[in-house]
């Protein structure tokens, strides 16, 4: 049990990260298991009212995959699939929508406030945000599933200088004003990128890229762009995986500096990944990254004992 | 059909009424046939852009009960009444929230945006706007139905302030983070007076205020809250006009200066309304109210022929 | 006679007008008829100020040759001619100024201002805003007639971001401080080009540009500057638009990217011009120029009914 | 013969009148001799320069008799006179108008202007900046005379804090939009309280207030309301000097603290008035002034030698 | 030795402090051991830049006895006594200035800067910070020794605006310009009312107030200043507790909310002292305080376990 | 004796320079006879406040050799030499410190402040403002004697923007926190260029440049940088003046427009230097420096005679 004076010892050995993060825009994707377990999604939440609080801009994009199955089965709606894709026909766009916009989003934008945050939840469609086309994988009609076209940012920046914290459910509209559901992995990235955010954090529900999915010893702590693609052109990297690399790649491809898949499970993961050197899970940085040191050590410490 | 030089005369007449409201807040409760019926809906929208384009800054509150209705409907969900109130239990509120927050809300927000116009959703959890406590008809519990305790209109500001047109759902949280259903001319009334709003206006689907329901020209084009409360009195009026007139009354207790019950399936009520002398519908205006003439009278169509 | 509905259905179409023109910088070269017969000028101030409320910057640029020609006999003044040219000797630029900068000019701000806007008179000499070398046309000396040689817009812009309605008399002085007399059109548009306006309009007595005077239908709606001087190297422009078109040409030198010649006879010209797809009167726009279509296309009215 | 330390001493010397009179806004009715002289009139505009520069905000009122009566005698026109005062019918005030608006003002800003400075002239038209009712002493209709019956100094207010210095022709409007003319005395004291001057400077032909007007050593170097009041009552003030000692008690009653009477025939005379101990001239102060010593002596002279 | 994991959780449960104490202006008296041993010095002067990182505005006013004493005796200055009192003559007066001036306080700005921080270090002379007037116990003149007369905070405002960090030492100058030494709680606490401080936190080198002095159970960790007078009356606060009440009593007179006298030998003694929620040592508060409890329960780390 | 309206005359013509100096950035190397002569000093600082009053930004670095040296032999310090150059070993450096940041510069700070103004202190420490590299003239070691490498100007900006005059110390820190004495000359001219500066003005003991040193006719009144060189060369230019022209062309070098050497033991040089047209002393300008004459010439005076 630490003392007060642990605590305080470790509370001051945290002004190195607090220097290097202060003012940075961090773009999380929020999703699996530290969003559907609820003293998971409790704990994240608060730890992003923490990051806010501390100076940094964090802005969530989340998925909501549970809880627009559960509705879809309780209204008995069918699905079909093509080309392996499950089909998002008319009026289940409508259901998914309802659920990610009016329930997750405006579910998390509570809990937020209720840890004295001050959070705005958003969709796609307001301030004119996210703009799509019709997604076809192979050629393949899947319905209402789209591509990012155009991220017109402006809504997110004028909510951060106000002092909010924006919580963004993917759906976004086409010219012709019909909603799509945008995957929230790639719909992250391109936010991510059209804000030019300093860095881009994927939950997940793994630790990150493991060489070996049975040891957690063979994780990847960073990777180049160009050896991320080796990896993946050599089968190390697979699976699920391999879309939230590409996810990372599409990032960096819009200007983002940094990106990390982390396991969102483990509890305070984002304060975990910010105030250690280390830092947990995979970063994926830009070739030709010069990972700078920390502009001083925390020797405060053992100085003072 | 008018030619250009007569639709130019009409532009030039409107200016005295454009300096008039030249800045001015308006709450706008939306709701009934101007609503659910989608050209009019298309034209109310396209309105409110216009609004905010010439210097106004119009706000949106919006009811949704048809979509709730379906949607429950679809779920099969039972209705149980207590006290003649249908009871909101916590299943149906999460239907609720979802269809008014993430179904009707953002439809809103797409088609403003579609005319041009820059609107952004909120319902009363973003930004700490509306907290609640339960409303209890008589002592009756019907469940998650809750009455406004406190407006943080700063969300509001913000975004009017940052070029955006706020569109509400009437959504409100009580102290624990409880989800509660508010009636939306209520909500729309504590918002315009937390917003010290230059005019309140409902759009119904009745024409205003009527002596006699049969008759047309009974119409009450104006009245001070004393004379609302003696007609309320004498029993003149009656029925769903009486929460309608309440939520006036509320309004303008709540500072608002200006209250109208409008005739929301006419074609532009709103621009009949704000670019014409006599308005249409009912005025209520707090007592001892006296009308300003308007500052110059729209001569020049007369002189240049 | 159109009804309050119908009018609300005529103000509706002006969106898209509104929304295109938003902030934009118009100078008005304004003189001829629209000028000295008083219902047509109350009608054409009386537009300035819609435009100013409705968020564009209307800036005038005024002549006075009937004001001056009026004093000039009264003071039983000898003209001189010399090339062809009325020469402006020290004694009549004298009067030319005291009824430009103290008569016409102010006459036409109090206007404004009774309308309910808010000018600000200025001359050449006002903020150093004209700077001019002396016009010698052939070699000739007619005395104290100007070119501008520079314009120093600062005092404009402040006038308008301070939210004024600048009013301008075509007086300048030479780098010895002597005072001349400019042409209102050139002096138009050097001022146009300076605050790179967005549109440079010209209120004339004639439709437009017409290829055959005696006929309207003869009407050249819109032309680039290339084709612009084609026509008057074959002589199908001639005359008093020689010169209309010559300021236009200039202003595009100068960098505004579009010129209109319109009539200011016809009641609300600049409203019909502003407010209407086709326009009136002919426009002049730079090579190349590709005209953008309207944002939206006006199709609530049809919905509505 | 100064050598250039002695005149470094002088110019050490200004400090505690700068740091005194820093950010001042100064009202100087400008008239007399200082105006008709030419010689003169380049010195008062160029220290009104100065007076900007080292941080005062110089407000220029004008007369313009001379210029009038020449005008209205070249034009031939007749003068009638009603109980004594000479009428001023429309045809004589159009000719008023457009002599102090386009002749006089321009001509000043024009000069202020070549000194480095950068006037903006203004009529109590522009911006809507004097109002005024018909003046009629002793109920007599001497025709377009006005009293200023409202001022809204905003204009001069924006034109200060963007950099300019305002020159001010005194004509007034009445509701109806009929031009008149106001005594220069008059107009400037109303502007100096409505813009809650610092002090109002009166340039005149005259020494100051003499008790003797044929003995310079009875000048009165101040006097307050009540001793200014006396002394009129008792017949030590008259003639020409009524008008101006009342002007001044007008400007006191309107909030001014500082009112001053100097003679503008004095080479300089602003600059001796604001950068010397005892100023020259009359100064009128309210009741119960106590008059300030400045903020600290100026020793550095004698210390350095 | 905690994991990464606890250390998360540690920083986790500071939100509730950050938010309580966003933004608060913090003023601490800063001398004693926690001054003089290196290792503490830069233990505190690390945390200060930590308060500045996450959103408080520290302000440091040192003392420096040990550095002055060491100094005169350096010097071979001899001390004289007055009434019990050391004289501050004139050259001991030179000596303190110096050594606090240009010693103490430009250490403890480059040791702040080494940190990260941006420390910008004022005498009471810059800016016109503290005026003083001689100050005489008992009558006796004890030499250049200052009560505080007048505070000019603005310029520690202007540096906390621009980001700095101000570290100011205990000089004051009187209306002749002479230098005064002023006792360092004293000024503290002075500029402590100037500012309207939310908090005064002195450093020092006892626990805080202790009922019997060789008993640390017998800490008063909250007093109101009726209590705290009640306590010296009755003799159970002595000797040099005295005056650290007394300057507490100070503050709050002058409007500062909360004081504090911690232990400064304490490793990291304003961090417990800020992100706990007793606190430590004792906390002096005005009379009729409420303490608001914490705004919500740092309940985060149990829930996520 | 100058009358009143002599010194006015001189007034009014302060105005080109007035006008060619608004706004200027003017570091000035303040030290030698002009500092330590008590009238003097005051004439010089009271001279800064002027500048500053009038609109210029005069930023003072001084040195303090004589106070320094006091200082050590009062404390009996012996003194070293190392290649000619005197050592500066840790104790004399702690002493030098002292003296300069904490005596000499508030000495000054305080007396501009009797004259009205309101200066700030600074040493290169605060604000990060000097940081330093090891000296070693030849290899040798001559202690904690510093050469600037970097300047970080913030603080200067920040603290004239908020209105207060800098005055600096020449101290600063290596990447160790070890402080070093810089040489003032060096120190000024790093500062003036880092600020890019108009002018770096060195108030000196000497006339300026003198070809012969014996002859205050040979004054040099201006020299681009390579005829100073030429001069350097040609041994024209030797002793104390090689380092302070040496210094004006590391100014030039950083991008500072105009470097003046001149005598501070004339009164009021600085006031001579910038209000007349030939100036004194010395200016080194760059090469190809074209000297603008003034904007307009200061006629005044005479017209008004």
């Amino acid at each position: 049990m630490p003392t007060l004076f642990d605590r305080a010892q470790i509370i001051a050995e945290t002004l190195p990260y607090l220097q290097r993060h202060h003012g940075a825009t961090v773009v999380i994707k929020y999703g699996g298991a530290a969003m559907t377990d609820p003293a998971m999604r409790r704990t994240v939440l608060h730890d992003l009212v923490l990051l806010r609080q501390v100076g940094m801009n964090p802005i969530v994009v989340h998925g909501g995959g549970p809880e627009i199955n559960a509705m879809v089965d309780r209204l008995g709606m069918t699905t079909t699939k093509v080309a392996g894709y499950r089909v998002t026909d008319a009026a289940t766009m409508a259901v998914v929508e309802m659920v990610l916009s009016g329930g997750t989003n405006k579910e998390l934008v509570q809990t937020i406030n209720a840890c004295g945050g001050n959070a705005v939840g958003l969709s796609g469609k307001d301030g004119n945000l996210l703009r799509v086309t019709k997604f076809t994988p192979g050629g393949a009609d899947i319905g209402f599933v789209g591509e990012v076209s155009a991220v017109n940012p402006a809504v997110i920046r004028d909510l951060v200088a106000a002092g909010y914290l924006p919580v963004i459910a993917p759906i976004g509209v086409d010219d012709a004003g019909q909603s799509y559901n945008i995957n929230a992995d790639t719909a992250a990235a391109a936010i991510a990128g059209a804000l030019g955010a300093d860095k881009f954090i994927m939950l997940t529900d793994v630790p990150g890229v493991l060489l070996d999915v049975k040891d957690p010893g063979s994780l990847v702590s960073s990777v180049t762009v160009r050896d991320a693609q080796s990896l993946i052109d050599a089968g190390q990297i697979t699976g699920g995986m391999i879309p939230k690399i590409g996810a990372c790649l599409d990032a960096i491809a819009r200007g983002v500096a940094r990106c990390h898949i982390i396991d969102g499970r483990q509890p305070h993961a984002l304060l975990v990944e910010l105030f250690s050197d280390g830092g947990i899970g995979t970063m994926v940085v830009p070739d030709e990254t010069t990972l700078a040191p920390l502009p001083a050590p925390p020797t405060v410490g053992t100085e003072s004992r």
